[in-house]
């Protein structure tokens, strides 16, 4: 493709450009292995210890929105970020921009938010910082959130790992974050609400672990949603995936939406899901906890891990077709976290 | 003072209105001891090990001046924030806002500064996110960098330890990086250019530890100033701090760059320096090393801690006087960093 002079939304869509900017101009120029594992956040040792540290940056637009808000969005989504790691999130920094203008009646709502968030999770926000920058110059607020966490031993999860055979778990439906700030933005009403699943997702990985050794990946699949997430695992792990149209849980709010307007919510943002490769003989114990956890109980096999096709994902369709799921390319919303 | 509805460039000076937005709107809702203590970065133990956790926000305008850039700058600036906890930085993480249409050849040369700058500071970047917004909805480009450093055993800095009768050694000249930036941004020219002293300090730490073990308080004055500085670490002490402004070494045409302007470089921002707090029988020993460092070679004694007017900051004028050094009020520069 040709390569563009200038940043276009692309870059920032989660799919096929955005990983070509990391990889093409950002991994080189920090050149070290930790990075360049480029999962959801890095995993290193100190001392005895093992620890996960991630980061993010939360733009999203409208800031509130039905299910929560910028503030909840950006402790949920670095706790789950760290939790994806195998880790125990801890302690999490605060880094706002703050656009002049913006009503302190806003901002304290926001922080409300964002305190709410981090005590449901059980994480301590330890440090921060804030700029203030002339009106014009951001729009309203942006969050960054770091996390850091310690992985209990005995736990090793990384995209790497997924391994054949494995079954693929799915938490729960899709889409329904995207197709909430997509309604909003656009000023949609339908007869039944989306609402964002904004959501901590550590309480219940924590069970997950005590109900079965063999979770070998995990993934949030935020933004290039779970189309994207799963290229990126099969293609760390070289290894094939598989999964099945229909056993994959979509309301039927969002799935009219989407038809609608024309998304594919495989690849719409959510941000309270996850999904886990999990070895053959655990997979059933670990999808019973997961379904007993509120944030876990339409959570489904989707698929395996196959020998076949290393790097590529494939869907078994409605229809008894078979067809190719690609990593996104071109940015479906901006602005969607 | 009548409370501002809206957020006012104030609030991101780093005096005395951006305290009031964290102890009045943040700390409250994210209660705890780690995050009330408000030094350069957080302090906690996990395991047999303590560690400093640190996040800042850069958004400097404009992004590229002399002697660094926002690239350098967020590199440099979350090295020293975990160094002034009297770690060892280790671990970085970047969150990058970019601005659609920025161009990518400037996106390179920032890439490239941070590289560079991680390298001579020595710590990884091992994670990062990009995003993108809509082009008017950021600035060109933001960078959150959060950093982890390891505190060695022996070592205990904080702002509360800063005691009756320690030394303040400041590590070289004052408002180098504020009146950089201000003369760029103005289209200002003057004869004797005047450059950022935007630098990692971790390295004349390290040494200076070496030196002496009574190091007291570490601050790197940046937004707020020296000024600022003194003042929260005089509060957080509930100590006297009295300097001399004939000791406080600023660079001629630093100097009159701002009294023809009208700013006073104790309250503009630096970028490459440090305020020790040592107990006076270390001083001397502390006060060599750094001036045999490249960062520290017109470090000099400032002045003391005192018994008296605990909490506040006097100092001996150049004719004899004694004036109250109060923290920052009102924002001297926006986007200063």
């Amino acid at each position: 493709m040709k390569k563009p002079d200038k940043i276009i939304l692309d870059h920032g869509s989660g799919g096929k450009i955005s990983h070509h900017l990391t990889t093409e101009f950002i991994l080189p120029i920090f050149n070290n292995p930790i990075l360049a594992d480029l999962d959801d956040g890095a995993i290193f040792t100190i001392g005895q210890e093992r620890f996960a540290f991630s980061t993010d940056t939360y733009t999203v637009d409208p800031i509130f929105f039905p299910g929560g808000s910028i503030g909840d969005l950006a402790i949920n989504g670095t706790v789950n970020d760290v939790t994806m790691c195998g880790a125990t999130p801890l302690y999490l920094s605060v880094g706002l921009i703050l656009e002049e203008g913006f009503p302190i009646h806003d901002f304290e709502k926001v922080m409300d938010e964002m305190g709410r968030a981090a005590a449901q999770a059980g994480v301590k926000v330890v440090t921060g910082d804030t700029k203030v920058v002339p009106k014009g110059a951001a729009d309203k607020i942006f969050i960054n959130t770091s996390g850091i966490g310690i992985i209990p031993k005995g736990i090793d999860v990384c995209s790497k790992n997924a391994r054949v055979g494995d079954k693929i778990i799915l938490s729960g439906t899709l889409a329904d974050h995207g197709v909430t700030i997509l309604t909003q933005r656009e000023g949609l009403t339908f007869d039944a609400p989306v609402r964002s699943d904004s959501a901590p997702l550590n309480q219940m990985v924590k069970k997950m672990f005590a109900a079965g050794h063999a979770i070998h990946t995990l993934r949030d699949p935020t933004r290039g949603g779970a189309g994207t997430a799963l290229n990126e695992i099969a293609q760390n792990a070289n290894v094939g995936i598989r999964i099945e149209e229909t056993m994959i849980p979509v309301k039927p709010e969002v799935s009219g939406i989407c038809e609608l307007l024309g998304f594919d919510p495989l690849y719409l943002a959510n941000e309270g899901k996850l999904i886990a490769f999990v070895g053959p003989a655990d997979a059933d114990a670990v999808l019973a906890v997961m379904q007993e956890d509120e944030f876990g109980k339409d959570a489904c096999i989707i698929g395996e891990v196959t020998a076949e096709n290393p790097g590529q994902v494939f869907m078994e369709t409605r229809i008894g077709g078979l067809r190719i799921v690609d990593m996104l390319t071109g940015e479906q919303l901006p602005r969607i976290c």
